[in-house]
This record gives C-alpha cells, sequence and structure tokens, in this order.
C-alpha cells in the first residue's frame, strides 16, 4: 500500500501545529450516526412510525468470542434485540424479516429515529428485529467493559448478527423467511459487510450512508471536509469565505495579551478558553455536523450561513462567525463548552473503535478546505491510542477483511443485493460507493441529500428528490424478494 | 435446526455398543488429506513436478488473532511459506499467483505431492506459493501448543492467507496479479471458503475433494460408510458380502473364552488385542482408506477385494478377511498396532480442530453400510473433547460463519469463480458440492475418481477421465483469468 504522502507546503505548518498547541489532543474523526446525537433539535420535526407498545424486548444469549476456543471464548453475555410482529405474514408463509444492525449507540434512538422499517414492514409483511451491537447500551459483556474491550470489533459484532438471526428464525420456524439487513452510518458499513461475509444469512443489504471506502489509502484524506466546504461555498460564498478566513483571525486574536480572554468573552464561552484550539475545534465540529445533517427543511449549513451573513454590513469576522454559532444553536445562554470537547464521543466507545480497527484517516492540509489544516498522522494517532488503550490500531485490517480498494473490479462478478444509499451533501458520501458496481450491487444517491436521510423516518415537508430515493430503494427491495421466492418455487419443483 | 433423528431400531443396540466395550474410544472421524498419510505405498507411483532447488522458504510475521484486540492478540508468530518463481511473468505483467492453502500436516508432504500447481504454472506463467497452516509443521505459535491452542481454527488460518497474500504483492510489486487459491481436502474447504470470505484476495478458487457439506444436519450421517460400502460392493459383490458378514462373526469369536487370543493369533497382531473393537475399528479405517484413496493405477479397493476373494474356496470368514489386511499392506510383521489405533490422528492437531469447530457427524447405523454400528453421538462426542481439551466444540459455528445450507440457493446468485472438484469413489464426495451451482461455481466430478485424485502429480498411467478432469479445470481457470484480465483492460479504458 502506497504511504500517505503530503505536500511538503503545509506539512511543516502543521508540523508546527501538531507539536505545539494540540499535541495533546487527539485527532477528531467526525462522528458516525444516523443522526446528529448532539442536537435533539435534528430530529425535532419527526415523528415514530410506530407505537412502543408493538416493541418486545429479548436478551440473547451471546457468545463473548466467536473465532477462538480459548476458556473465556465460551463466556455469555446478553446481548438485547427488539421485535415488532405487528405486520409479519408469518414464517409458515415466508415472509420477509427486515434487521437493523445496530451500530455505534444504545439501540433505543435508532428505533425512535429509523423510519425506514416500520413505513416499510407493512407492505412487505415484514417482522422488524432491531439488534444492538456488542459494548453498547444494554448488551455490555459483564464487568468493567476495559477487561473484555479486547472482543470489542466488527468482526464479532457481525457474527453476533448472524448468532441471533439464525437463532431467531429458528425459534420463529420461519427458516425460508428472507432476511434483509438495514444500518445507516457504521451500522451501514456493517449491513454491507454482513451481506459479503453472510450471504446464507441476509439475502440483501440497504447499506445508508456506509463510508466503507474510508479506510487505507483508497480515498484522499480529505475528502470528508472537502464536502463540508462544498456546502458552505454552494450555500454561499460569503459565508465560505468568511469561515475560511476566520482561524487565522482566531488565532491573532488569541497570541495578543489577554487574547484567549477576549475571544472568550466574545464567543461567551461557558469556561474560559485555555487555547484558540478549543474554540477551532469547536466551529469545526459545528460545521461538520451542519453539513453532515444537512436535511430539509431546515438545512442548518443554511442557517449557520443565515447567521454569518445576516449580520449587518462592517460586522467584523469574528461577530459573524459567533452569529453563525447563535443561528446554529437553540436557547444556549453559553457556548463552547470547555476542555471535554477534546474528549472523543459521547458514548466513549466509539473512541475505542477508531483505535482499534475503524482507523479512518480523515484530515485536510492546509488550503484544501475552508477549515485550519489538521492532517492526520498515523504515528501520532497510534501514539494516542496506545496512551489511551494500550494496544495500537491496525490500520490495514477492515481492507485486509472486508476489501474496499478497486471494489467495482472486485466485487461486479461477486456479490448481489447490495444498496449502497447517500447523499452528497454528507462528508461522509465522499467515501460511499457511488457508482453501480453491478446489476444488484448498486448506488443510489441524491445530490441534495444528507446523512443517512433515506432511513429517517418520512415528513410530509420531504422534498420529491427523497421520495423518489426510498420508492427506488423499496423496488430494489422488492425486487430482490420476488427474484428469492421465484427461485425457492422454481426450485421446489424439481 | 432440526436434532439428529435415529430410527429407535438400532439407537438401542448402538447404545448398548457405546456403553460398553468402546465406551472409552473416542468417535472416529475418517482423516482428511490429500493423500493417504498412514501408507507411503499410496504415493510411490508419483514424481515431483518441480526440482527441490526451485524452492525458497520465508517466515512471515503472521499475528496471533485477527479479531480481537487483547494484548495477547498482538503477538506474532512465524509463519512458513514456501515460494517457487521459476515461471512467474512477473508483477509488472500481472502474471497470476497460485497459491497453495496448507491444511492440517506440515506443508512439506503437499509441496511434494500436489501436482497440479508445478505441472500448470508453466503455461499460465504463475507464481507458485505454498502456506503452512497455523499450528502445523514448523508454523506452531511459540511455547507449548496447548497455551495458545485456543486461537488454532480455521478462521484464523484463512485470515493469516490473507494476511500473507496482501503482503507478497506488495512485496512483490505485483498488485494486478490475479490469484487463484488452491486446496484438498480440509485445504478444499479452506480454498472454497476463501474465496467467499476473500473475494478481494482471491479471484476463484480450486476446491479440490472440499465435504463443506458435512456439518450440522445438512447430509445424512452415514454418506461416507454408505460410499465406501458402495465403492466394495461395485468392485466384488462377495468382498462386500464377506465383510458385512465379518463383524458378528469377529465378536463371536471374541466372546468365546480364548477369544480375543484366538483373534490376535490369526490377524497375526503386533500386541494382544484387549477388545474386539480394536480389531474392528482396525479394519474400518482400513477399508475407509482404501476406498478414500483409491485411485489408478492401484485401486486399493480392487487389491483388498482381490485378497479376500481370492483365498481358496472353503476359506472361512476370518481368513478371507486376513488376506484382505495382507493383500492391503506390505511387508508386515504383524498387524492392528494394539490401542493406539485409538488415537485419533498421527499429528495429534486435527483432534484438536474436529472437537472445537470441525465437527462433522459422520457415522452409520446398524444395517445401513456394510459395517458395524457406530453412530455419531454429539453428546459423547463432546464429553470425549471436554475430557481431551478441556472445551466443547462448537456443532453449528461452521454453518453459522460459512453457510452450507441450501447452498444452491444461497450461492446462485451470489459468489463466482469456485470449482468444486470430486471424484465419486472418495466416500467423502457426499459432502462434496456435485451440482453446478452457477455459472461460475461449478461441479467438476469423475464418476471413478478418489480423493483429491485431480491434484496429485499426474503419471502416464493416468485414465483419460482424469486427464479431461484436469484439463477441464484448467481451461476453467484460465476462463476467470481471460476475463479478468478483459475487466482490468476495460476499466482502465474509462
Amino acid at each position: 500500500m502506497k504511504s500517505i504522502a503530503f505536500s511538503s507546503g503545509w506539512l511543516s505548518l502543521s508540523l508546527i501545529i501538531l507539536l505545539t498547541s494540540v499535541s495533546a489532543v487527539p485527532h477528531n474523526i467526525p462522528k458516525l450516526s444516523v443522526f446528529d446525537r448532539t442536537s435533539l433539535r435534528d430530529l425535532s420535526d419527526t415523528t415514530p412510525a410506530f407505537v412502543w407498545e408493538d416493541l418486545e424486548t429479548y436478551f440473547y444469549n451471546q457468545t463473548l468470542d466467536h473465532f477462538n476456543y480459548n476458556p473465556q471464548s465460551y463466556a455469555i453475555f446478553k446481548q438485547r434485540y427488539v421485535i415488532n410482529s405487528k405486520y409479519w405474514g408469518g414464517g409458515n408463509k415466508s415472509a420477509p424479516i427486515f434487521v437493523y444492525l445496530g451500530a455505534e449507540a444504545p439501540i433505543d434512538g435508532d428505533i425512535q429515529f429509523t423510519g425506514f422499517l416500520p413505513e416499510n414492514a407493512p407492505n412487505f409483511k415484514a417482522l422488524i428485529v432491531y439488534i444492538e451491537h456488542r459494548f453498547y447500551g444494554q448488551s455490555v459483556p459483564f464487568g468493567p467493559v476495559k477487561e473484555n474491550q479486547g472482543y470489542f470489533s466488527s468482526a464479532q459484532a457481525i457474527a453476533d448478527y448472524a448468532a441471533v438471526i439464525l437463532y431467531l428464525k429458528e425459534k420463529l420456524s420461519a427458516h425460508y423467511s428472507p432476511v434483509i439487513v438495514i444500518g445507516g452510518s457504521y451500522g451501514g458499513m456493517l449491513a454491507s459487510w454482513f451481506r459479503l461475509k453472510y450471504p446464507h444469512v441476509a439475502l440483501g443489504a440497504l447499506a445508508s450512508s456506509a463510508p466503507i471506502l474510508y479506510f487505507d489509502d483508497i480515498i484522499p484524506q480529505n475528502g470528508y471536509y472537502s464536502i463540508v466546504s462544498k456546502d458552505f461555498k454552494e450555500a454561499s460564498e460569503s459565508c465560505y469565505e468568511t469561515i475560511k478566513q476566520s482561524w487565522s483571525v482566531i488565532d491573532e486574536v488569541a497570541s495578543q495579551p489577554n487574547g484567549l480572554s477576549t475571544l472568550s468573552q466574545r464567543f461567551n464561552t461557558c469556561y474560559p478558553l485555555s487555547d484558540s484550539f478549543e474554540l477551532k475545534d469547536y466551529l469545526d465540529g459545528l460545521y461538520s455536523r451542519a453539513a453532515q445533517y444537512d436535511r430539509p427543511p431546515r438545512y442548518p449549513v443554511t442557517v449557520v450561513c443565515g447567521g454569518i451573513d445576516g449580520a449587518p454590513n462592517g460586522t467584523d469576522i469574528l461577530s459573524r462567525i459567533f452569529a453563525g454559532v447563535v443561528a446554529a444553536t437553540v436557547n444556549r445562554s453559553c457556548y463552547v463548552n470547555g476542555h471535554h470537547n477534546y474528549s472523543r464521543d459521547p458514548y466513549g466507545d466509539w473512541d475505542w473503535q477508531t483505535c482499534s480497527e475503524m482507523v479512518m484517516p480523515i484530515g485536510r492540509g492546509s488550503n484544501d478546505t475552508m477549515f485550519f489544516a489538521w492532517p492526520f498522522n498515523l504515528t501520532s494517532f497510534t501514539e494516542d491510542c496506545v496512551r489511551s488503550f494500550g494496544v495500537p490500531p491496525r490500520p490495514h485490517w477492515v481492507t485486509t477483511y472486508y476489501g474496499g480498494h478497486d471494489i467495482k473490479a472486485v466485487l461486479q462478478r461477486f456479490a448481489s443485493n447490495i444498496i449502497f444509499s447517500n447523499g452528497l451533501r454528507d462528508p461522509y458520501s465522499c467515501a460511499g460507493v457511488l457508482q453501480d458496481i453491478s446489476e444488484s450491487v448498486v448506488a443510489v444517491y441524491t445530490v441534495n441529500g444528507s446523512h443517512c436521510l433515506d432511513i429517517l423516518p418520512t415528513n410530509k415537508s420531504d422534498p420529491q428528490w427523497l421520495t423518489d430515493q426510498r420508492n427506488t430503494e423499496v423496488k430494489i427491495i422488492q425486487g430482490w424478494i420476488d427474484q428469492y421466492y421465484a427461485d425457492l418455487l422454481s426450485s421446489s419443483k424439481h
């Protein structure tokens, strides 16, 4: 594999940054999640397409370690799964099973905010099953997480899903029910990988906004921030320029006597800033999330730019930036919550995953996006992971186990029944599959869509292009199932 | 999954057998191996198709545990691989790579007795790589095997192969060289599973005599011994009848005063027999191997039956059976080597594999084969494994991870480029894929072939049907590679 090359121009600059103010800050990899878990406002307009009374919760006795035969491999933990059988046509009719593959959070939020399953289950007469990912929510193996953390990996997680699904098909006498796995973001990666690794368990996969190509050297590091920048530029050229210029202004103010105190005051921070990076990191996250979840009808990028551009003529850059922050957030008494911005994840455990196998080299140079430079450096990333967790990441494992390089060449005559859905405003779409790989491994994307938009609940205000995307997906899945039933019928005739 | 049902008629009989004389004997699962490792005579007529000087031996720093991130997962062991680059067209020409996947033995024997790779490499201009399976030969992780035995699994083994192949392609600048994996018997299972799990690493697989369906409840238990019986019946009806009647004769003699001593004398045993099962188990193994490796020009089944049938008129059953033993073996001063027939495997480690994940439920009832009853009983098998290794087997893991049930339905629209080759005289062919699954997942079998016959060295005396089988396989593989190059060319034009 090619080593990642930096242009020497900004390498020296970024090295200085890395070695000075920010050296203790973990590299900030944008969060993967179906919806923006940092802002409930993002989902305030959605309504679940089911009633809670239809859900039943169970716990499966899951094997801690599927791949080895050490005495501790046989340990059992309780894995939560939730079933909605209201619409199911039954196992005796081989009615379909929709399985939502949990990702890096408790399953509850996904149940509430994933519209695709309950909205389509009635027409498909499908059983709905939500399975929680090991080490999240109520599916954490006994004892302190640290003790068993080594078993917290994606290969184990999808093996868990296989075990639960096979168990359920047996228990429900649903031997011939076709299973469709559905997931978004990291869960979308899991869904596509599940179809590839367990075709005997799942007939097909809907992988929504799955950045399966953001590994190793498959795509350029700065893909993510290039799209964030493009989103802002398309929303407003002046907004984009203001943001682009703001970083050096912030640094300049910070370098003056009492500069940090000035910045703290101007941004109404909850705690005095201890360095300018704290503020920049906060803004970085705010812009990135706005782009990632830039969905109708609110379009957060437009909202932020509305704040920035809407300030009266003559307003200086810092005030414009602050106006953008205020526009993006609601009813806050203060902003920039101090050093805990540096903590990598609200749930903590995704940090472990990125520090073990989900090593996504997301970064940017000094002049290739609207942001300040923040290159991904594997060496310092590794050091940080070892400091945090005691073990180094395996940056090549995902491409070794799941592939990714030359994906069209590899899969065009292998595999079937995968939908890679994307919205091109989603910065993670740079690492999604955006071209059909074969007749049934297909890309379904929208130019104006955002992260996992297709699997969120439908809404009266949904634009036509979003409705079209969802209808296309449903039609494709229906085609897989029709084909499956036809095959079943023709084989039983022989 | 259905529980395995016994007809009650012979269940009671077999239970009595299990609970009396043989209760301490591990269930005897016929050995999987490309050639008969118990008898060098089997291969005395073969000539390696290469010179030893062309081989280079290397050791790869292999990861102990690919799937977890415990501190011990990162341990490194030396894995042996052997390269023959004499015929290779080079990485710059994207010339192919043939990779032989080692199985349950040191790699040396396979290098010597696998003809397919060196015989076809010149025409393909292929690099040849032999990779030894972890925990065999010189690829045993440090320290006493027992300590790391938990990491001795097929999923780890094929992940090893992926790592070595990707490393080699990088090292040899052979990024676009198509890789064909080849294996026989257990190694054939690994080859087919490797193509299914790592399509981004191997373009195709030749899986010779791979009994991938002998797991769980996919096929009847007695498939193996039914074919052994059929082979003998086809060779000679009288021979088959003599064998079928012999078991009760042996038991009858054994039950008489001094019966064991009589049997020991009549079979010229190396040590006095301690029970009749010792003799029966020896004969069982002898007949089974004869059938499994019933290959031209010698055809061991015919040889055994020649001994049994060739005795003068009036010879009693025991003497006929002994004449068969003598005919099958050469220059032995004694037979039936005492209790170490009960040890399960000459290499020991295959026992571990069958007691962890490779749980093949091979058995037979009281009247469904030419043998005495010897049903596979999962409960007693499990108890025996726990006694031997401290951990129970996971009898459903192979079908969970690799599939197997409804294989045609699952793979007919998924996967490509696998040859399942078989010889129908091989008792393991009952668990092989004998029907084309799709256009490029195909079955190539011969009616008169034996275990892994196609990948053994060619021989002047080879019958035409064997030459035809090999030519068919070569032509299919050539087709995959041609298609691959055409795809490569057409994608580079876009």
